[in-house]
């Protein structure tokens, strides 16, 4: 119970509750393989079964720890070994641990001041992650650049298309509004999340062109270069290109250097955007695949997909962060402080969206330290070996062929039956709730994605998903012949 | 040390060094109110102390742990007692183990298929919230409306104004991008995030009219009506207003009822940020501050500034989610699925602007279980009666003199020695450690802000800081004598 007077929990009762909550994380990742992977609930269920009127008094810890198995039926388990999903959104015990000091300090970071390590910690870990990532010196606080933690991928490219926006119309568009000309470039298959900000950004959906794709389904430069200039001798100004290091539906690899080049020549802002793949980077043998990343003006990865670092950590980095802040900026009386004006230190407020921002650094920091770069570079090379090898046994199989190559840890397939085929193989095997596996469209093909990079995720889950695979559409072939 | 083959920590050595943590935790609780309340160190004191290079080998927990030591004088203490600064962002017991949970779940809420529970709780418990304020029917889930949970009020403004923007252009701004005519009103204390999202949105800082404001810091109806004829007059499209519960300068409370009538009669979507002042409405007799709320088409208010729930908690209601989601959404393939398709559900991705999701709710649902309505009356009242104690101390003071009326928590005062000499005392009383305090400008005139709202904060903290306010200004004028 809480102190009576004060309605508060005590530090002492903290102490009780807290090891009574990390008991209950720690005997749910020892359960959490047993479990049906997708949450099996129907619309409602989970509402179904919750008070519906705020409690007018309050209500012992131990009631409210208990009523968690109210919801646990809807819960799709994103940390269980079986899942394949999507990409994967990871977390882990020091990434856990990290989150859970940055709740208990409880600092604000949108100014220097407002908590000088908040920011400082980001800033040296965002150095760390360039080192780690061998990315360009361009993306480093002693540049004119430097890197940011974001809640999302969704969000760093809301945030480039700004910076790009803003030095492209002279700063006319924060000032004034409208667009008259600016046009945006991207493949088809670029994450959605590009065409949202162009309209957030007031450029307009249309005003971005999404260019063919070669058979890999990677941008085809030749028609990038076709699509600009055809929109210069229309009169457009293009300004923005988005390259995609692992694409959301098959994982593909823009030519990053070919891309860049053009970019350079044309005067355009280079993005990439990494989220799940930009880790592999950790690797030099999985470096090349973004050879070229010295031309990007900014470039995002999800730590939160596949460095074990639980959501939101998006890192962001910039080359120019002076045009980043340009387009972001704003400085009421009640924010001025010596620090701010003194131009010796960062303040974060201006790199992004929101005001407020959590102590998200130390979660980062505590996988880093934890993992070391050794740890981290062994699970990818593990992900991407069990993956491969997954794929392998897709291409010895006669009833089951790839639709996109695999360069890392997705493996996009399908069964030689067809859409209603796959469409009816994919629900049955997420039914089961022993894996779970989405889809997507390649070539018009409905097409199954295995993504293995959840951190729990060992050989014998990936043989067990693949002997169910092969058994469930048996199952299927049998009640249909 | 992790498991040496996994690189992981194991389960057992989670239970262990959670146990650590949650000590660490609670014996930063028992001292935060000895320590400095704003960091003392110079910029790039920090970093400083910590190593150059990510490790490349794994460290034990332990170490990282110890670390934080590192960190503690950067960290400026917004759970201390003693913090009177901005607005308070706080945290309490049941919150941070709300968001430790949420961490070991390690859910992905972007659609309700991805998590039922996830996005289930949160339409559930911002119902509950709705409630709990008093807010009109409209902004339930059971309506064409409903809540959702944003990581700050900047990010909640920007979503009104997308919707409205759309709602407002036929949706032809996401579209094709531009903004001709498109102009939105607030008044001159209006938060800054809503100029920055004019610039975000593409609709031009230079299209938001800065209202002017009376004697109490809120917005004149008559010049809003005045500047919105004058608009239509000169062929332009007014369409959005934004008035405040409760500036961040002053705390003002805008006339919502006349600017309410006034939006209804003119068609325009009305806004209201509530940040801070809205958990007033926890409490009846604070409510009439918001009367009006029902013309609103939207509203936000911060749980993670006043009502115990840690960073980030933005509550943000609307009256009609189908215009938001006509400016927010997009369906690639990949994320297709059943449940969304049948629209028997709730897929808050299409609600703001990132595409994942932390389990947000659960940290809300936990403070509101703990301390019950009740509970959270107590302490706003609590607080509300500390700072009119502390007001009515400057009436009766010979030296100061409060600068605008203070309806709550927030009191806004000055010596009566003038703008160089308050500058001094603010400086001073910071780097005391003993209280932090921040500034703004009232009627051009350098003014002092003391915000009664962290959690722990008790009369005996208020009496102190007062104390030490008309001694630190004595001390000044002794030397300056």
């Amino acid at each position: 119970m809480s102190d009576s007077t004060s309605f508060h929990m005590t530090p002492d009762e903290f102490r009780r509750q807290g090891r009574a909550v990390v008991d209950w994380i720690a005997d749910y990742y020892e359960r959490v393989e047993t479990l049906p992977v997708m949450a099996r609930v129907q619309p409602g269920e989970i509402r179904a079964a919750l008070d519906p009127a705020p409690p007018q008094r309050g209500e012992p810890f131990e009631t409210i720890l208990a009523d968690m198995e109210k919801l646990m039926p809807g819960i799709t388990h994103w940390q269980s070994p079986n899942f394949f999903a999507f990409f994967p959104a990871n977390t882990s015990g020091p990434s856990i641990l990290g989150e859970l000091i940055s709740a208990g300090l409880g600092v604000q970071g949108m100014l220097w001041a407002t908590s000088p390590a908040c920011t400082e910690l980001e800033t040296h870990v965002l150095d760390w992650v360039a080192d780690a990532l061998g990315l360009p010196a361009k993306f480093k606080s002693n540049s004119a650049g430097g890197g940011m933690i974001q809640d999302s991928a969704s969000s760093a490219v809301l945030c480039a298309l700004l910076a790009a926006r803003e030095r492209a119309s002279d700063n006319q568009i924060n000032e004034r509004g409208g667009n008259d000309k600016l046009v945006a470039y991207a493949s088809t298959q670029t994450h959605s999340s590009l065409e949202k900000a162009m309209g957030i950004a007031g450029l307009g959906r249309k005003n971005l062109r999404l260019i063919a794709v070669d058979e890999t389904f990677a941008l085809r430069v030749d028609e990038l270069e076709r699509q600009i200039q055809a929109d210069r001798a229309a009169g457009l100004a293009p300004f923005f290109v988005c390259a995609t290091v692992g694409t959301t539906s098959s994982n593909a690899m823009d030519p990053i250097a070919a891309i860049g080049a053009r970019c350079q020549q044309e005067k355009l802002w280079l993005h990439i955007d990494a989220a799940m793949s930009g880790t592999a980077a950790l690797c030099p043998e999985f470096r090349a695949l973004q050879n070229g990343v010295e031309f990007a003006d900014s470039y995002s990865f999800d730590p939160h997909k596949w460095m074990f670092t639980n959501f939101d950590c998006d890192c962001f980095f910039v080359a120019d962060r002076a045009a980043l802040i340009k387009a972001l900026s704003i400085l009421p009386e009640y924010l001025r402080n010596q620090a701010t004006e003194s131009g010796a230190v960062i303040d974060y407020r201006d790199w992004h969206v929101p005001l407020g921002r959590r102590f998200r650094a130390l979660k980062l920091w505590f996988v880093l330290r934890y993992y070391g770069i050794e740890g981290l570079r062994h699970h990818v090379r593990a992900h991407v070996a069990l993956a491969q090898n997954f794929a392998e046994q897709i291409r010895q199989s006669e009833n089951f062929e790839l639709v996109a190559p695999p360069p890392l840890n997705l493996v996009c397939f399908r069964h030689v039956n067809g859409d209603a085929f796959n469409r009816q193989l994919l629900e049955r095997l997420n039914a089961s709730g022993r894996i779970y596996l989405t889809h997507t469209l390649l070539n018009d093909q409905y097409t199954l994605r295995f993504c293995v990079g959840q951190n729990n995720t060992q050989a014998r889950h990936v043989d067990a998903a693949w002997r169910l695979i092969q058994q469930t559409a048996q199952e299927i072939e049998s009640e249909n012949a």
